[in-house]
């Protein structure tokens, strides 16, 4: 199922997809071939695009048709690239869609500095707008998007993280910038506040469903299909949702072994496959299964309040998609 | 001269001063104690607050006394850290004012993620203004910012860097920003072109001679005074104007030996007292120092088209203070 619903999608999107890859080229712009250099290497190695799909998308469910809006996309796909430098950095990722991440490729030095060319190279073009409404959409997420990280650092490894927590941690490193391209998009279309506040939620609810799926990955899906590392997120000392919820349920001897996994993340596949073993007898992959199917429910529900057409239909479905592609 | 020149100016601006300081620490504004921790290491720790100042005083001198300005002159403080800290960690800097870098205190992690925290705020800040003239000033300073950093990075250690090139490394890393602290205030001003323009130049040179007078520092003064190491840039591998002109003006023997230092820069103080001889031998300081007074005068030439008044006095006495320093 997961395979044809890509295909359906993919074959709907297909025109704008192509118009966003060569826009992301376009408006790049560096002096330095070493900025262009790092930039395409984590901009273009596979990427889904999916960040300026929504706000193209959203536009067009808005009725805008403006000829700017695949440029104005390519600010939540440039600010993507700079969080994933960044973070694969703090985090110590060494791999990323199969390739070696950029700061192992280069060095950290030339990470840093192209992430942060890639966010101003984002705020520029928010600002080549003209709208200081759009402007600030931008600015919150990348306020936002830090402190969500550094909140993520901070819990580096810690057995103690909550839901609670991990939710707002989410919030802020994925959801707010779904959240922000969806509604960039009914702003630029100067779209009702009721639409704007219906894609909005859209974004984010897609967004936390989309990071609880992407997380559940870890524990699910064989990992060298995914380009990463097994474990990758414990290894990184990142607590997940089925971590987290496997902590509050399991009796005290399952406790502890599981405590062991976080607090010495050096493991074969093999041993690995104790832990997940653990995650599926409490209930913890299904239940946050049950969470992300949840959110994208919400996604679904909250952009019901526009008629029916071609690109609430995409919208539809790649909440749908966000959601069984780890099935 | 240049300490009663300092108190000079400190008692034209301390009420100015003490606003701005107030002003750094309320809109700084993270949820999370370790930003707040590592931000305050950077913030407060003896910075001359040198570009808000620059915008209060210009906004004053373009006859603008609106009451935000102390807050939107922040702007140029938190832009102006956000890239200490990031730069500290490419350049593998160890002291700065005296006490320990920031990556060294905490992290690199901590120190790239503060760093995007403060950049995102003073996007934020930019943006409350509902002025797109405003913010693009401050995305472009940004774009600039991190490509000059990566282009002096690029040139780490390479002799054959020429002055052309240093100018327009010491042009993005730094000049930009006094450019657009005083361009900046003219815009919030609403200022005639000419006043913008005559502001912005100010700046430019301003923030050319700042750099030219600091890169001397490192071959002039007692280190320890600054709070650095001695010979520092050099043993970043940052080739400076005063090295620059000795490799492009000394005969082949000490032009060997200059070259030794920058390709293996690990000397005693003792040496590196043989490299300032050979600095001063073939006019390289003197040199340094001539060009910095051009821009100086640049920049001071540039306002005379304001009449006579307290603000267009503090401008023309800080231009003067940034070149004396260091005599």
């Amino acid at each position: 199922m997961s395979e044809a619903l890509k295909q359906k999608i993919l074959g709907m999107v297909k025109d704008d997809l192509a118009e966003i890859e060569t826009a992301l080229s376009e408006n790049l712009r560096p002096y330095l071939d070493l900025v262009s250099d790092i930039a395409r290497h984590i901009l273009f190695s596979g990427g889904k695009r999916l960040r300026p799909l929504l706000t193209v998308t959203g536009a067009k469910l808005c009725g805008y048709n403006g000829n700017n809006t695949t440029k104005l996309s390519t600010i939540f796909e440039y600010l993507h690239a700079a969080t994933l430098l960044h973070d694969d950095l703090v985090d110590g990722g060494t791999l990323r869609r199969g390739k070696k991440t950029a700061h192992l490729m280069w060095d950290n030095s030339s990470a840093v500095l192209v992430g942060d060319f890639l966010l101003a190279r984002s705020l520029s073009i928010a600002a080549e707008t003209g709208r200081t409404d759009v402007i600030k959409v931008v600015a919150e997420i990348t306020e936002n998007m830090s402190q969500g990280e550094i909140h993520q650092m901070l819990h580096k490894g810690a057995i103690d993280l909550t839901e609670k927590e991990y939710l707002q941690v989410i919030s802020n490193k994925t959801a707010v910038l779904f959240q922000g391209a969806c509604r960039f998009a009914a702003i630029i279309a100067d779209a009702p506040a009721e639409h704007e506040q219906a894609l909005s939620e859209y974004g984010y609810h897609l967004g936390i469903a989309f990071q609880m799926a992407d997380d559940l990955l870890d524990y699910t899906v064989d990992s060298a299909a995914l380009g990463k590392i097994v474990g990758a997120d414990l290894r990184e000392g990142k607590l997940t949702l089925p971590v987290i919820h496997a902590l509050a349920t399991a009796g005290d001897g399952a406790r502890d072994r599981i405590i062991r996994f976080v607090q010495n993340p050096v493991f074969a596949a093999a041993e690995f496959q104790e832990l997940i073993g653990l995650l599926e007898r409490y209930g913890s992959i299904e239940y946050t299964r049950s969470q992300a199917a949840d959110h994208i429910q919400s996604a679904r529900q909250a952009i019901s309040v526009f008629g029916d057409c071609t690109p609430k239909e995409i919208l539809m479905d790649i909440a749908q998609y966000a959601m069984v592609r780890n099935m």
